[in-house]
This record gives C-alpha cells, sequence and structure tokens, in this order.
C-alpha cells in the first residue's frame, strides 16, 4: 500500500502553489509511489488552476486516512477554506506567509499523528515570515522547535551525491575558527545513524578538507592537521566508517562516483556549489534529525517570476519522490 | 590548414606518457582540427607502447614545420633520446621530474619561435620537482616567468562554464583579509581581456560572493558590501560587463546555463567544486596571459595508479581540443 505523503504549498505569493501544482498534474510516475495530500488553502489552489486554465479537480478533505485516491486530476487537499482575497503574486506580505505558515503547521500536526509519513515542502519567505512576526527562520527552525528535536541536520542529495553540513549561516571569515573537534565527532555520529535510516545499512562517510589540497601537508592551512585529521580518528575510534579528510574540489565527485554514501561538508557554499552546481533543479534538502521525515526543494519563492507560469517543478517532483522512498514509519522512530 | 599544437608528455612516473598515448591513438577527431606533436624523451613513449603492447609508430623529427603529418598510428615526437634508464612509474623520482622539465622548456621554445600555436600539457609532480631542485612550483610559473608575462591568470573549462581565480593557493582563514578592491578591478579587466582573445566579442562576467546567500544584506557577512560591490561599480565604470556579487551556490549555474560568459571565483576550492563536480574527467586549465596559449589537464601525476593502464585521458584530449580550438597566433600577441 503506498504511503501517504503530504506537501504544504509554500508561501503562496511565490511560485510553490504553480510547481505543487504542476508536479501533481504532469508527473504521473508521483501516483504509482505515493498518495499525495496537499496542505493548502483551497481557494489558494482553485484560484492557481482557474487563472491558468488548468483542468484539475481539487478534492477538499478534512481527515486523512486510507480512503482516499489521489490521481492525476485530482488534487487532494486540505485545509481552512477561510480566506479575504487571494494574496497577490509576487510580492512579498505578511498574509501569505500566516497562509504557508499555517499549511506547516496542519502538516507537522497530521505527521506527528502518524495520518501522513512524510512532507514535502515548497518555499517559503524569510522576509514575510519576518514581516509577518513569525519568529522562526525557516522549515528546519519550526520542525524541530515544535518537534523538540536536539540534532536536527540537513541533509542534500543530488542523484547519489549526499551531502550534510556541519556549519550554515555564519560567516565566511568565521568558518575556520568554528571548527571544533567535539562538534565534528557529533555530527559525524549523526550523519551515520541518518544514513541507516534513510536504508544504508553501513555507511561510508567523506569529511571535506577546508584549506585548498587539503592544506597539502600544513603549507596551506593547519585545520586538516589541527582539528580535522583528530576528529576523524575520534569517529573511527566509534566505529564510523569515516575518510578524510579529502580535498573538496575531489571528495564530492569521488561520493558521486559511488566511492562514499555521503560527505560531510564543513560550510554552506562547500556543499551548496558541489549540489547545485552538478543540478540545480533536480537538488533536495531532507531534514533528518525529526520523528517523521521533511523533504524539500532547495530554491526560493523565486517572487520575481511568480504568477508567469515559468517555474520549473522538477526539484518538488524529487522532493515528493524522495519523501515516497525514504520515508519511515513514525511509530519505530527511535531518536 | 591545421595548426600544430604541442603536447608535452608531463613526468614520466606518473600517467602522463599513458594519457598522452591514449589519446593520440584512440581519438581520430584531434587529427581533424590539429597536427600533434609530442615534446618527450622518444625512448619513453616506445618504451610505454612496447610494455602496453600498443601498435603505434614514433615518428622522431628534429625540425617542427608544416610537413609533418601526424595521424592515428603516427605519433611525431621531439626531443632527446639520451636517457640511461626509462625511470619507474609509481614513484616519485628527480629524473622523470628532469625528463619533464625538460619537454616543457622545449615546448616553450618552440611555441615562442612560432614553430608551434598552443602547448597542452600532461601533469608534472611537484614533490618530484622539488626533489630534483628544480625550482618552479608548477606549469604557470615556468612559463610566466620565462616569458615575463606580469598578469597569467588560470581559466578553468568545464562545457559552458568558465571559471577564473582572484587567490589560489592561500589558507582558507585568510581568503575574507585577502580580497582587495585594486586586484579585483585588475583581475575583472584581465579577464575581460582573455576572454576577447578568447574570441568572445562583448563578456559577460560575474562575479561570486564570499558569504552565504551573499550575505544576505550584511547578516552572514560583509565582504560583499564593503569589497565585492565597491569593486563592481569601479569595474562598470571601466566598461566592463559585469554581474554580481552573485551567491557562489547559483553563480556557476547561471553561468552553466549560458547567462554568463565567465565566473570570476574569489577562491581555490570555490571555483574547483564547481567544475570538478560537475566534469571531473572533461574539466581543463587555460593560462591566460602568456604570448601563446597553454591548455591543461587539472589532475595530478596520479602516482598510485601510474603504469596500470587505468589512468583516464578525456581531460588530455579536452585540452589537446581547446588548444586547437583556441590558439592563436604568437606574432599577434598584444599582451
Amino acid at each position: 500500500m503506498n504511503r501517504i505523503i503530504g506537501i504544504t504549498m509554500g508561501d503562496p505569493s511565490g511560485i510553490g502553489p504553480e510547481i505543487v501544482v504542476k508536479a501533481l498534474t504532469a508527473h504521473k510516475e508521483l501516483f504509482d509511489i505515493c498518495k499525495p495530500v496537499v496542505f493548502a488553502n483551497p481557494v489558494i489552489l482553485s484560484d492557481y488552476l482557474n487563472k491558468n486554465k488548468i483542468d484539475a479537480e481539487i478534492v477538499k478533505i478534512d481527515k486523512i486516512d486510507s480512503s482516499i485516491h489521489p490521481d492525476m486530476g485530482k488534487i487532494y487537499c486540505y485545509g481552512d477554506e477561510n480566506i479575504k482575497d487571494v494574496p497577490a503574486q509576487g510580492e512579498i506580505n505578511s498574509e501569505s506567509a500566516q497562509l504557508a505558515f499555517k499549511a506547516i503547521e496542519d502538516a507537522l500536526e497530521s505527521a506527528m499523528k502518524g495520518e501522513i509519513s512524510a512532507i514535502a515542502t515548497a518555499p517559503i519567505n524569510k522576509e514575510a515570515f519576518k514581516k509577518a512576526q513569525i519568529r522562526y527562520l525557516d522549515h528546519n527552525e519550526i520542525l524541530a522547535e515544535k518537534t523538540n528535536s536536539k540534532y536536527p541536520m540537513t541533509l542534500f542529495m543530488t542523484g547519489n551525491l549526499r551531502i550534510f553540513f556541519l556549519t550554515k549561516h555564519i560567516r565566511f571569515g568565521e568558518i575556520s575558527a568554528a571548527l571544533r573537534i567535539d562538534d565534528i565527532v557529533l555530527k559525524l555520529k549523526n550523519s551515520n545513524n541518518y544514513l541507516k535510516k534513510l536504508g544504508i545499512k553501513h555507511p561510508k562517510i567523506a569529511i571535506a578538507a577546508l584549506n585548498p589540497h587539503a592544506g597539502e601537508g600544513g603549507m596551506f592551512g593547519d585545520d586538516e592537521i589541527g582539528v580535522l585529521t583528530p576528529a576523524v580518528n575520534l569517529s573511527k575510534n566509534d566505529g564510523i566508517n569515516v575518510y578524510g579528510p579529502i580535498a573538496a574540489d575531489s571528495v564530492f565527485h569521488l561520493c558521486k562516483e559511488g566511492q562514499f554514501d555521503a560527505v560531510l561538508s564543513l560550510y554552506h557554499d562547500q556543499g551548496h556549489i558541489a549540489a547545485r552546481t552538478l543540478d540545480f533543479y533536480k537538488t533536495i534538502s531532507l531534514s533528518m534529525g525529526l520523528p517523521f521525515l521533511r523533504t524539500s526543494v532547495v530554491h526560493g519563492t523565486a517572487m520575481d517570476i511568480a504568477g508567469k507560469n515559468k517555474a520549473n517543478e522538477l526539484s518538488m517532483v524529487e522532493a515528493i519522490k524522495a519523501a515516497a522512498k525514504y520515508a519511515w514509519d513514525i511509530k519505530n522512530y527511535d531518536g
């Protein structure tokens, strides 16, 4: 029996509704692997269908169980209908942020009840959230806090290439000083657990180096000698199958070729450049360390093309596929 | 009439001779676009053919002019034959470094005389050079110094994606402090000239950002506000068609898609990760700012697989193709 996957519509002023509808009206293969339910205000989705003359039906539901039968042309939708006006597309506004936030909260509640097996999310807008005085920075923060998850970790996937992140939104000039042995050891351990959660029995993890040529024996930097190598040795003693530090201009290629199951990248752009240059449209993000799986597109709300029918839905399609493929039973979640 | 392209064999203890011979005995298309001449000790090449039972002829020449007719199975070779023993493969030794250096010097002399139109180089080994007390770090240093070239710049190419580098072999922790407005302005100007040299009439250049999300208005770093944007504005005033700084996890994708002709990356790994994750085997390097064009593989001597017939020659093939395609007439070189 196919799992039910929740899909949140994202910020309705951005391209969220467009990529969700495109995914569910042009990708028959999704219905072979899961039962998708969209968490959205149904008025927003109907409005999108009308404006773009798309021949599909919105099936409003107020209960999510195995009796539902989504299919091409039948978009199952869960969410309140109360709304004054459909917000304008292409501009940041707080009502859209509130609608996006409500869809996430509904999906979260449904996931925690075990009604849906995973959540695939369309993009929200940080500025809109700020304007609406919603205090969360992003999906990860909302979901981790509301589920009391201590070790959330982002995992990027582009084909075979899987990338975890040691640090994320810090200044470039502070990265070297932010590398700490205990933090690396903890995150290698968590990465190892999360890969097992995805069905990889004996994960092989590589850690990227920081300096060019992995420091070339200290000539171009000593973070490898002073921090990364000691952390790798401690992790090996813990039984983690870890390799490196390996020069960052080789390690992602080697993972892509299948020599490793994942790379622990050290900073935001290191992993982002690798995944998104390789395949910008098919890169997706998985939130690991939550009681349930959440997958996501990696692009933003693209306000500049919202409402223009120009958005590429491939990342959304990949996010739904990964949700269907890797979801686990929340009842068996072991932290 | 096809141009004559010089190919240096690289360090004979590494995979250099293997990839050169593979390129010239398995890629007929190369002979349609150029006349390749290998700069090598012919004894080394003959030995390689014998050991690997390759049916090809080494045609030794001591004069390079339009009368030569290289073809599949006929490898034209220029170089001294005096050698005691063929050096062992897979280990660093100073004799191999001397042989590699001699081939580069011969090719350089030939290029400066206008006999060959460009040089495509197989890899040399830094450690071997050190052991042989040859004081140069790499090809670029040899060629720039011996031709008195003031502004050599490395250009990586992977398909549509072209990448210049602002800094290269410096410690990661020192990158932020190394960004200087005058240096960026100079290198944008040179990048612009070098793209014109390759036949791009009105180059569009993007500069990568340093911090995640290009600093997000200063929230994640201020190098963009303090250094990169002022440099871009000065360059625009100079008539350079420059864009950015653009977040590094988008800018390489945009160039790959054709929105820019090249990206000026800020540090070694930023550009290297992009190119080599995208296509490790087909990434090549062009040395710009010399009187003649030099192209190169971007991998090393791979001592671990030397002599095992496992090396992938595709980067060497791409380097020869680029040499044939982009070479200019040294007599018209305008600095």
